[in-house]
């Protein structure tokens, strides 16, 4: 089920009536990685965003203990509004679920990142043709081998989605992809997949999303907020909770649409 | 005398050899809007430019009391690089200075802001005739009766840059804005300035700017980071320091080009 809406669809996850990727969902709308991090953690984390505005855009940070996040939809609760969360405890992977409203704490602050989700729709309408949206699947992230600037005690590789894209349409694609800074703006890298590290493409992160390039085809790779989940859970704070890969927060903001 | 590169300029505005408007300077580079302020209102201030995103768009926020910005330029001290510097005394302007190296205190955190000033270049190499710059002049800019988002204790007007560009091209510098979305993005009004109530073309700020409109030309107005001087002043922390309107940082960040 594709949902046209971004309030929709949030009513949906609220609901429980879906918990799947949001590649696709409410096209057009500005797709966002949601960190929480305990309050003594926040200032650190936010300059470790600032210092790695590429992976790491900012799009908002709520206050302190408030699951609300106005400014990028009206109704949001960030406690019920995703499809999925990953529960980290003590810097380790706990758990997937679809609602946090039972571990919110008062001394948790929300960091919504931007995403590369966002400019997929645009891409499509720009008349670049990307495979994994044609089989119906999202697109595959990986490790790098570059890292990202350390904020002790934050670090962490360098992660990037991947779009196979027609070898023709390379330039197009990067141009549209340009015109979004806060979605992690151009590709990092176009071409050979093991120049930044990935020795192999079934190594995508969970699994998810489309894994193969085919002839006449060009592997495209976008900085991935994922960057930012790894950096958080590096600190191995007591909790932390961010979205689980792919699944994202919709927001209400329109991702930028250039004339 | 222009400058091409920011470090050049950055060093000339160093050595006191220059301290105009940067309009036309280091072309192609982003320019910033400089808000200083104590500690004690930086949260405040980052939650109200987090709000206010088209007029406050945060490129990097300095390490409390520490004068450099090594995001945005290796070398860069914010005591001595811009070209002119305004100090204000409990919310009142009290002098322009050319360096700030006599006042620093331990206590200041500053931030940097995005600047329309950056997407210039690209107007111009995109084909849009700016009969300010034709006029070796500076855009003006003015008050609005627009109000932002308040975060207590700040508020402010929006202000915004206006420039008067040929009526068939008010779509081409549309569009070519739109793109740099961290230097105020697209404009957010054409035309008739009394629309955002701006009474008279001669209220521009410090009287700066080509503040005229000519038969065949469309006013193009934008928001403008004197905004968020007016909000920081509005605080009446005992020191404020901003960059003086149109004096800005330049950086050796390149603008948004897109292909």
């Amino acid at each position: 089920m594709i949902y046209n809406g971004p309030a929709q669809f949030r009513t949906a996850c609220r609901l429980g009536q879906f918990d799947g990727p949001t590649g696709g969902q409410a096209p057009g709308f500005e797709q966002a990685n949601i960190v929480v991090l305990p309050d003594a953690y926040a200032d650190s984390f936010h300059r470790y965003c600032l210092l790695n505005p590429q992976p790491c855009p900012i799009l908002h940070i709520a206050e302190l203990g408030d699951p609300t996040l106005a400014a990028l939809g009206a109704d949001i609760d960030i406690r019920h509004d995703l499809p999925r969360y990953r529960i980290f405890t003590n810097g380790e992977a706990s758990k997937d679920v679809t609602d946090i409203g039972d571990i919110w704490r008062d001394d948790l602050v929300t960091f919504a990142l931007g995403c590369s989700l966002s400019f997929e729709a645009a891409l499509v309408a720009g008349g670049v043709r990307l495979r994994h949206i044609e089989e119906g699947k999202t697109c595959a992230a990986y490790r790098t081998d570059s890292v990202t600037q350390d904020v002790d005690p934050f670090f962490a590789p360098l992660t990037v989605t991947m779009r196979v894209v027609p070898d023709d349409q390379v330039d197009l694609a990067t141009s549209i992809s340009q015109k979004f800074p806060l979605s992690h703006g151009g590709p990092v890298h176009v071409g050979n997949p093991a120049d930044i590290g990935i020795i192999s493409l079934n190594n995508n992160i969970d699994g998810l999303g489309l894994n193969n390039i085919q002839a006449g085809e060009t592997a495209m790779f976008w900085a991935c907020g994922v960057t930012a989940i790894e950096a958080a859970v590096s600190a191995g704070a007591d909790l932390t909770i961010s979205h689980a890969p792919a699944h994202m927060l919709i927001t209400d903001r329109r991702a930028h649409k250039p004339t």
